[in-house]
């Protein structure tokens, strides 16, 4: 099929990459440039968003944020200029689900199909095609771009209408967030009350408290491994999605806004560009006591 | 061997039942007076926890809080006025990490051992023999003891010293009670949103937010199924603990607290009895919208 990708970062690279090599066409548009190594792989670089929409009957987007989304879709060159009736954007980039719903009635508008296909995994997920996609949109869409996701995801769920991909997904940041709070609350009582958070993490991942969150980033709130990763402020531009949509409908999510505040605190100290278990550097400061020793090596804080 | 079994409730009376059933002596005390089953499983009633002090080398206890192990062990016909050199006693019951240590050291006084081993699993773990038993004390005296626990539960782990079995309990019921409250905050967003909660919860099963907690006590949210299970009020005194505990260390347990609040609200609501799942109407309350309609079985809320 004629493929077109927009957004060629650390997540959109190896994604179109698993399109080239599952022997599609692939029409490129990177703001930075197409990476040299996915032209090798056969990508055809374009010059605008608009001309990889003139080119391609699927056009992907994986750029970083909701304005950034609107840019390429709606800005100048955009996607809009170059797209004509019965193509197909998919965004798999994590934006506002509220936008969402109006980029897609937009495209729909064109005679045009919209897909919101969000993922979680991150670069080791894309790298590896094993990324979660969580899909908003018509069935009939997401059947007919089902095997294009499956060249690059797992578990692929269609939830709902457009919107719903991207409300899964911050649903899903959700969770993540509390859940790695949730683990820094206990880890650092059981630390300050003496006992060792190593043991103490052991013997919860054999009952209810367990979950992949305690495994991997209890680890690495006791090993002191705060090299993303996932950075925090990356979780916390979800966050903000959650709080916003929240607040657009009316809903209180006192521990997203608690958690939300904590990752305030840790990019005071310096944390932006810390992993997402860093998390639990904010309640550490509050507390002026550490979990565990900061090991003389440099890939921890 | 020759083994006490005081606090014979709905945890207690299958434990006890495994000793029996391992071919062990059980001299069984109850506040309210031993089950008849388990005299029909060849436990010996006694008067007091003096009396199994008295006739028992291992002594169990299983009571629902604090001031009741403070009450077995030193009170009136109490074990302390039982008890003799050389013997054991395991506390069982989920109680405060910061008076175990002292429960241990007038144990320890009277030339005695004691190991602290609350439990997670519940009444269906009791009743499996699959506990995950977290144990403070001594090596020597967990050794000892370990094949008894292995009669009761599967996943046992010694902590530490005296009163970090207690610890890692309290640290099991925040990442269990903060975990539910992230999978409510999600869910409700989701739902909120549009999306099927339902298909939210499939799709976070496939990734980084997956937990036990997301899929049973996520399933009883969407289900509406909120008879216990772990009962809210039981819950709220984990997390006093918690908070007495931090407070007492000088910790700031921000998620902690503010989850409280949220069980006080659902106490307040009537839902002290309901399953900890029910925690998730506390926020649909607050923001006025059901994640899914209660259905017309008496068992829902």
């Amino acid at each position: 099929m004629k493929l077109g990708f927009i957004g060629l970062g650390i997540m959109g690279a190896p994604m179109a990459g698993h399109l080239l090599a599952g022997g599609h066409e692939v029409f490129a548009f990177s703001r930075s440039g197409v990476p040299a190594a996915v032209v090798a792989q056969g990508a055809q670089a374009c010059a605008s968003p608009a001309e990889v929409a003139q080119k391609a009957d699927i056009i992907f987007t994986m750029v970083p944020d909701t304005p950034h989304v609107a840019d390429v879709l709606f800005g100048a060159n955009g996607v809009a200029q170059g797209i004509s009736t019965g193509k197909t954007v998919v965004d798999m980039s994590s934006i506002s689900p509220i936008a969402t719903k109006e980029f897609a009635a937009k495209i729909n508008a064109l005679s045009c199909d919209y897909l919101d296909a969000p993922v979680s995994g991150g670069e080791v997920g894309a790298k590896a095609a094993s990324l979660t996609i969580m899909v908003g949109g018509s069935e009939a869409t997401f059947n007919k771009v089902q095997p294009l996701f499956a060249l690059m995801g797992k578990n692929i769920t269609l939830i709902g209408d457009n919107g719903s991909g991207q409300t899964c997904k911050v649903a899903n940041q959700i969770v993540v967030a509390l859940n790695i709070e949730a683990v820094g609350e206990a880890l650092l009582f059981a630390a300050k009350a003496g006992a060792d958070p190593a043991k103490v993490r052991q013997a919860l991942m054999g009952g209810l408290a367990t979950s992949r969150i305690l495994e991997l980033h209890g680890e690495r709130m006791i090993k002191r491994t705060f090299n993303p990763g996932f950075r925090i402020e990356l979780h916390q531009k979800d966050l903000n999605l959650a709080l916003e949509g929240a607040k657009a409908m009316g809903l209180s999510l006192p521990n997203t806004a608690s958690t939300q505040q904590l990752m305030s605190s840790c990019v005071a100290h310096g944390g932006a560009g810390w992993d997402h278990s860093g998390l639990v550097r904010a309640l550490e400061i509050a507390a002026n006591f550490q979990i565990s020793p900061t090991p003389a090596n440099p890939s921890a804080v």
